[in-house]
């Protein structure tokens, strides 16, 4: 089968992957599930394994198949598997469980003591088929369509996972602010919106994207090219500032925001990491804010952003690609040239 | 009255202060209460205060006397003061507040809009005595002794503030590291080992310290410069991490544990302010780890911490100085030659 | 001036309070508030108080004035108070607290260990004006009418307050069933909607108050005249059941529903209280679910409420009545004849 | 082998059940684990399923082989077992769960949608060996006796599930009751002594069993039968109550207690289950207080006590018998004659 493949780093996206031929996998385990990949979204960490930024986190044999935002039909499964069937449609949760060390227990699958991730750590979905387990599988309702849905299967999962975090602490009049209205960004506002009654404030460096954010339900944008978004921010929340911020960028510029714009008390949710967190203890004391990282979601969590995507709650903007474009894929987000989300359709 | 008043910021500690000759405060509103002070905890933040790092966060008047860790007995009263009469032995909550804004509506004192925090915004009580209000104000159960209280009311609800946290998050089997067995950190790891079943790991430069940490309660102690603290903590919770990190140091080097130390999904608590934050948003992601700065505490926290000191779950080490050796107390504790807390008896 | 009293306790409501002519209140205290009643909105618990259903539970020196839901115009203000001045339009927090006992200090406002409740133990807003104090009045955004909203002075906050319990269990694909949409349930309802995204049964003798519930949001009704409410929630939810029940009525029929309709680990809210809670324990033990009494709300809840008003997230329905006309209003709410908040105009 | 199984319901404890001789169990699926049982506890559970209280909320096929509190060693295991070999000593959590179902995925274990229930709903413990699965097991550490500690599997566990609940809202200064000092109850109040900072005050019918909480940390002590339990938590708690009340008997005397004991927002968790909750639903209303259920405990939950017995937090008062007395023990047990916990060593 076809599958697009990382030989070495590099920081050139739009060569970074070779479309080669290899075998298809095969069910060797008990609890396997081989999957025909229907849809397999791009995301920014994809450009960040091209990069080499993952291989101090995860162990990584190149070349391997990218691609951890998955869904498709089940083609096979091993004798052990009771979840799914040959035919099943199904959104695959990012990573491969053990289900018996302690996180596992807890639900905490992001942090299994034996996990393996594909398409970072061994071969992912941007192929025809992909090998995943039991433990990775949701079953879809009927009439969803896999190749719309696939992006969720991790831009979905981390935005939903923090913002179910973030939605925890606000109460109707409390403000929260979403940075950076790209794939993730834009499913994040929407369960928001649908999960709390704050008051959302959107910032992004492009219009569209504010505008964007208004159609999907925020009640304030800010362009930091055109405004200070503190002082803004300031004015929108009466000096309190906001009390949950959910940074999908992650940059030195976006998490300097946290001590002039969080509340006392708030939480700046790093998702995106492009860059550094740099602050003075002091601004963390004075303000008792946190920084608090956020990877990726719960099995349990991608079933609920499955159910509020039934009841019609997130929509998802996406544009397909064919596995051949790839290469221009990458590059094009590299350069924030893709509205949503693109997904690859091998 | 005699009071001990900085004139202007200094990096010169054992000069700091000078002893003035100022009019004893008075109550001139009806929540008003005045404190004959009998202990005044001394503060790292007094250092800080005096190196003018306080400046940019906090409105100061200088010259303003320091002092915000007091207790002592009321010799003063407005009118609307109903919680406590002349005669009565008190510790002070560190600020005075509003009590209608919606933070103080919520219990959060030191989030208070209207917020007067004697020491650092007003005059405090390095003083023969204090101006505080009704809301600051804590009765002391009979046979405590107000000079060795005195450190509870900011190193004590400080700590104990943060442990509140770190507990709730710890379980049974659980690690915990408590970074600094200095002033705070020997009642975070009493307050630690009263409210959580969890294993404790303190960790300090000086071995007289992780002795007393030895004697307070602590499962290990680790030496970082005799010893990989990384390596250490890795090897005592069995590659896991620690749940929880209680930072009292706060310095660019304590920060930067949390990547190697903090368990998926833990927390590195900043209490202490030397230094800075500063790691690639990726270890944040990654470990799914927090840094969660900590301020203080609330009113109803000390009230908690005086019930844990009556159960006699917290011996506070102390030492006890006059006004006037006050400037020694400041240089001492820079040098780090201050074994427990200094409590001045002005 | 007028006010509707109580002056014995009786089964008669057609006959309930007389109209007398009364003494207007005064400021005499520093943070006395004296309101001029607009709205007064007419709750089960007056019902409740005129059978001598309260006396044991509340000091009650009759004859008094009844009235606990209250909004309108500050007409005077004790030398202590800041928070409003006359003129301002304010809704009132059922109870006076005292600020400064430990429930007020945590915000605990029902808890408070001085509280004075007009209506239920001195005198209430069925009469021109009420006495409150401070700590009681939240001034409303312009452009509120203060008759329309005073139904959320008591009806609502209680409803909020259970809501908000309930929300924070609620995940998205998870069910609430909300039983009986009268005066609270269809706040609450509506409170649920913006607050979750969890799917919503409503539960009524009454096809009218079911239509409502759809119109408000509720995605699955169930009438127990003409269905098996067990049956059919066990049908809704895969047999799975409620993570959440907020039964509004209390009746020894409703609470009677939770070991077959709440699902494990969930909780059957108890906000109205005409009956008993009447189980085995190893129902609850099996189940694993809890009975949750619940008593009206904090004052910040109050405010995050008219945060939900403001954000046209909760539409009251609303009838109003004189003074005059208040026997009747009580008698037509006993017979069920009241559909959503009758408030009185004095 | 011999095993103790039930034939029919009885009231008759003193020949409840028969020893019968029987196959012993075998390996029949990948994830199946058989234990040689060294240790297997008597539960009142026990003696409810011997009168048949279970029949509605179980599926139960007599005769059956009862207990549900084992410890022993491996010896078989499936061949898709990897957590424990044959030769490791194990304590087993109650219930054989699917690992697959949203409650498993959750850690919710005692909610799994396809759990079998040994000693409950298939064949028990009381036997030379027992059938479980690989999700039930956890391996022991070194030098624990598996007869010593086998009634945590149960007994312990049960009662740390409640404790946990409850710890999580007790502050230091807050009190906690705990009902019942027997085989739960003694468990209990160690955890409770352990894992929080709150005063306990032990209630029990028998001086002995006072005694005993006495020496495993309680604070103080009442005896309804020479004192009234309410004024005297009154007087203890200072007129506030107890923010929870842990109730290892159930029964309609101690369900009642609540509304005189328990503090406003408090819990009377109801673990024990011999009685009925019986109060008007205002008496929830008024205290805001909660009947919360509580059902054995997650895998989690045992993994943590196991830590808390490893760590010297929890001893176990246990007497041991051979099968042949089983019938014995349940009779004693029906009279109130074991202290701590009876084990049955087959």
């Amino acid at each position: 089968m076809q599958a697009a493949r990382l030989h070495e780093y590099t920081e050139e996206m739009d060569d970074a992957l070779s479309i080669d031929d290899v075998d298809a996998p095969q069910v060797s385990q008990a609890d396997h599930v081989v999957v025909d990949v229907e849809g397999a979204g791009w995301c920014q960490t994809d450009n960040h394994v091209i990069e080499g930024m993952w291989e101090q986190y995860m162990p990584q044999d190149l070349p391997m198949t990218l691609g951890h935002e998955n869904a498709g039909t089940v083609v096979e499964v091993g004798d052990g598997v009771s979840v799914v069937e040959e035919g099943d449609q199904v959104i695959c949760h990012p990573v491969m469980t053990c289900g018996t060390c302690r996180p596992c227990r807890l639900g905490e699958d992001m942090y299994c003591e034996n996990v393996a991730f594909p398409g970072l750590s061994t071969d992912g979905g941007f192929a025809e088929s992909l090998l995943t387990n039991e433990r990775a599988v949701i079953p879809l309702p009927d009439g969803v369509d896999t190749t719309d849905i696939a992006p969720h299967a991790d831009a979905g999962i981390t935005a939903y996972h923090a913002v179910k975090k973030a939605a925890r602490e606000l109460n109707p009049g409390d403000h929260a602010v979403v940075v950076g209205i790209g794939g993730l960004g834009h499913i994040g506002l929407q369960c928001l919106d649908a999960m709390s009654a704050a008051s959302i404030t959107a910032v992004d460096l492009k219009d569209s994207a504010l505008d964007l954010a208004t159609d999907l339900g925020a009640h304030h944008t800010v362009n930091p090219d055109s405004t200070d978004v503190a002082s803004e921010i300031e004015s929108i929340t009466d000096s309190v500032g906001a009390q949950q911020v959910l940074d999908f960028v992650g940059s030195d510029a976006t998490t300097a925001l946290a001590p002039d714009v969080v509340a006392a008390g708030g939480d700046h949710h790093v998702v995106g990491y492009g860059g550094h967190v740099h602050e003075p203890a002091q601004a963390l004391v004075n303000g008792e804010f946190s920084y608090r990282g956020t990877l990726v979601g719960q099995y349990t969590e991608l079933q609920e952003l499955v159910a509020l995507v039934e009841r019609g709650d997130v929509d998802l903007r996406t544009s397909r690609y064919g596995l051949d474009e790839i290469n221009d894929v990458a590059a094009k987000l590299e350069h924030g040239e893709i509205e949503g989300r693109a997904v690859i359709t091998p």
